[in-house]
Formats: structure tokens, C-alpha cells, sequence
């Protein structure tokens, strides 16, 4: 496959932790330039005879907002949706209009789901049967704190992750509230939102959030799976991670992919899990076969 | 993307370690069905018409050997060629075989190269600057045993990798030589082998290698990398595994994917890193996307 010469465009829609951190990524990639830096509210000034792909670093439940007039432009999308119940939705929706404009959307292409899920992938397939645990933390998830955010009476807020072990979770929600909010009917709406319902959470009440942020995160991703008859086949995949620098990072990765697909006339959504793992590089499939093979 | 309804026809090609694995794990996949296990010398047997892919569980010096007619019959095939230095040559060969006559060559899938690789590709997408190191072992390398066991005066063999940490390994060889075999002879005659040469090598003769051998392996694969411009992104990768069974896992994964890749007419020659990873996975892609991502 020979890639085309001319440097790939990106832009960036939203400027956030992840857009400051993708911002970077793009600006390392010698394969790409950076045309621009959006707000929210200038998608109109992104046009397909300036921008290839288009990394969009918005809250996540907009997504599906932000990425469908892009995609019917023909500009292909990259997001890190990470509402693992609702990806085949957004997946669904967004490979119907990307099919039909031939463009192409690279969905959840974060960490987790994003380089996670190629993981659990590989896994379950040299190992077919078995258990995976997905263990995070500790660290800030940016999507629950998003989450949080948003939520009526909080001023300011950092979910931190605790892994529990087998998968299982605790919340520690740490808010600060708005002037005169009623703190127990905040804690009530963290407590039944999707993001939290399903897990051990703790709401505390601090009066400033800067002085606990860091955006430190990991995974302790763990397998014991049977390899045709052959049992305690035993895999396991640990990071220590900075997280927007790390989705953003992904997410430019996957930019590269979306361009080629598209050029290669593959239009649809992908998740990483159905992108060759070489498409997120640059330099040629046989130099890369030859480097990490 | 539908996938066709029948199973998809496999053999077996060579009956050794690897050929006994891969049965088992063929035999295990709802998928598929296993048409024949053929000795090397059997060839012949294996037509278009019986047969989608054939596993070459052969030596790795014969794959091109073996691989090149099953191609030119349109008959996909599997291999898990492991000379590193020599798999961008294999894969321009099998390449043009593949394409002229509509097959699909997977090659150099087992866990290292295969597997692994993948997983090197990533963490090289994630964190794009940095140093990987893969340590192997303690285990048996069968790619090492089988060089050994081909040598003039050896009559049994067995290689162990020993991990010396930052990707320097020691090899330690057991050798049982043939009767009046000239030891001296043998340990230089190893000592000077592609495979060997490169690293710290220990032969040690002994007269039973039946009683010193056992197929556990593992891999410590480790990166400290750049996403963007933050530095210290952490990740490992780990396994304790039973190395024939695992390659027979992954080869038959990867037949999956070769009959899917004709299915689309995409013929050629892949390595795993050019193989998106849900093609190595029974059932839809989206449920694969459901239960994965």
C-alpha cells in the first residue's frame, strides 16, 4: 500500500485536557499538519478543502452532534466516546453517514475503550476461553469527572477510580458545590447517573478541586484463558499513564488510520479493534513490518 | 461485513508440537472444520476443492517451501515463520503469490513474531517515542530447538531462553549428541548458527533431553515512551504460557482472518500487525464491538 505524499490535515474541535494534549500529539507527527483549533461553536469554519480529519475532543454524550455534519462534509471524524454501553449505537449511526459521504469515523479511540479493547481483543483470541479483568486506577477518569460537571449544583468536581480487584470499582467523587446548592440532592444525582450507578461511590465535599488534581491513570488488564485444550494460559497488560496526553495521543494515531481508509475508499466507522494495528503508524506497512514484527 | 454461513474447511500440515496444538484448537473452534492433518510429504492431497487454509505447522525454514504451491491453488495459509530478519523477504514472496492467484498468506503468526507484535505495534502508536523491550523466557524456544536438532551430530536437542533484562538473553543448549559425533565440533557448529550468534550461548551435552523438557514460556515486554511531548507513559505486557499451544491458538485465529480477507478479495501476503484484530474473532464484528470494546 503506498501512502499519499502530501501531509495529513487535522484539526481540532475543542481545547479541553484532551485538545491541549492532542494539540501536541499532532504538532509531533511529522506526517500531519495542524490546520486549526476550534471552539465548539466555530464547526462552521472547518470545510473539506481544509481539513482531512477532524479530532473531536468535546464531551463526550456530543460526539454524535459534532461528528455527523462533519462526516456528511466527507471530513472524517476521530472521537473517544467512552460510554461503553452506547458504542454500538454511536457506531451504527455514524457508519451509515460516513458510508454514504465516503468518509470515515474512528469512534472510542481513547485508552479504554481505544487501546484497551485492542488488547482484551488479541486476548480473547489466543486464548478463546477465559476470564478478563479490566482493572483502572487509581486515577482520575476524565469521563466520570465530565460527568459530574455537568450535574446540577456542581461548581467544581475529580472522580478518582479505585480498582477493587476482578473488575469492580470504587467511586471516589470529590465536588465542590455551587453557592446554596443542597449538597444531598447533589450527591443523589451523582449517585443515580449512568456513570455511577453501577459502582461503589463515595461523594465528598471539599471547597477546592485544583489542589487534588492529577491526571495520573493506569490498568491492570489481566486474562487466564485455554488456548485450544491447554488451560492457565496467563496474559496480563499494565500501564502508569499521564490519560489526556495518552488520548490524545491515540486519537492522532487514529487519525492517521481514518485518512487511509478513507483513501483506500473504506468508508464506515471503525473502532480500533477493526483498524490494523499498522494503519496508526507513519513510514510504510513493510518498514514497520520490519521494525516491530 | 456478513461472514459466510458455512465453516470454514482447514488442515493441518506437519503433525509435531505445533501441528498437535493447533488440531486441538482447531477441533475447539465452532467455525471451523478440520479436513485432514497431512505429513509433509502429502501435499498433494490438499485441493482448492476440500480446503480453505492450511496451518503449516512446519519447520520455518520450509515454509516458503510449502506455502508457495497452496497459494498458487488458491488455498490460504498460515504460518508462524519466526527468523525476525527474514519476514519482510518472506512476506514480499508469499505477497506476490497471493495476489497473482486471489489467496491470503498469514505469516509469522505465532505469539513472537505475532501476537507480540502487535502489541509492539501499539505501544508504539500510543507512545510514539521510546525504548521496547521484549524479554523472553525462561522457556524452551522451539524455534531454537528445531535449529539445533537440524545440525550435523546432534541427535536430540532442547534451547532454553534465559531473560537477562533490556532484550539480552542467554541461550542455553542442551544437546544429546549422535553416536561419535565430535562434541567440539557441534558446539561451534551451533555457536555459529543464525540463530545463536547473536547472543551469549551455553551448550551443555547430556545423555536424555526427554526428561529436561517442558513447553512453558513467557514474554516480559516493556515500554517507557512519549505521548505528545508528556514523557514516562509506562506499559508492559506479560505472559506464562504453554508456547505450542498458544501457537496453534493464534495460527488458527489467523486462519480466520485469511479466509475473511479472500472472502473481501483483499489477497496478499499479512503479518498480524496488518490484520485488524477483530478478524481473528468468530461471530459479528459488532458483537465483537459490544463485548470487547
Amino acid at each position: 500500500m503506498e501512502l499519499p505524499l502530501s501531509k495529513i490535515r487535522v484539526a481540532i474541535l475543542g481545547y479541553g485536557n484532551i485538545g491541549k494534549s492532542a494539540e501536541e500529539a499532532v504538532q509531533a507527527a511529522d506526517d500531519m499538519t495542524l490546520v486549526g483549533i476550534y471552539h465548539h461553536n466555530e464547526m462552521d469554519k472547518i470545510r473539506p478543502q481544509n481539513t482531512d480529519v477532524v479530532l473531536l475532543c468535546t464531551p463526550t454524550r456530543e460526539v454524535s452532534a459534532y461528528a455527523v455534519p462533519l462526516l456528511k462534509q466527507g471530513i472524517c471524524t476521530v472521537d473517544s466516546f467512552d460510554i461503553h454501553t452506547e458504542i454500538v449505537n454511536l457506531r451504527r449511526q455514524l457508519n451509515a453517514v460516513a458510508r454514504e459521504s465516503g468518509a470515515v469515523s474512528v469512534l472510542s479511540a481513547g485508552w479504554d475503550p481505544g487501546s484497551d479493547s485492542v488488547v482484551r481483543c488479541l486476548l480473547q483470541a489466543i486464548a478463546p476461553k477465559g476470564i478478563t479483568y479490566t482493572n483502572f486506577g487509581p486515577g482520575r477518569s476524565m469521563g466520570h469527572t465530565v460527568a459530574v460537571k455537568a450535574i446540577d449544583g456542581v461548581e467544581d468536581a475529580l472522580s478518582m477510580t479505585i480498582p477493587l480487584g476482578t473488575g469492580i470499582h470504587r467511586r471516589m467523587v470529590y465536588v465542590k458545590t455551587c453557592e446554596g446548592a443542597d449538597k444531598q440532592a447533589v450527591e443523589a444525582r451523582i449517585k443515580a447517573d449512568d456513570y455511577f450507578r453501577h459502582d461503589e461511590t463515595h461523594v465528598i465535599f471539599v471547597d477546592n478541586i485544583d489542589e487534588l488534581n492529577n491526571v495520573a491513570h493506569g490498568v491492570n488488564l489481566v486474562r487466564n484463558g485455554v488456548s485450544g485444550t491447554t488451560h492457565n494460559q496467563r496474559m496480563e497488560f499494565n500501564m502508569s499513564i499521564n490519560n489526556p496526553a495518552l488520548t490524545g495521543q491515540v486519537m492522532t494515531a487514529c487519525a492517521r488510520a481514518a485518512f487511509r481508509l478513507k483513501h483506500e475508499q473504506r468508508a464506515g466507522a471503525y473502532t480500533m479493534i477493526e483498524i490494523a494495528p499498522v494503519y496508526l503508524l507513519p513510514d510504510s506497512d513493510e518498514n514497520n513490518v520490519r521494525r516491530l514484527v
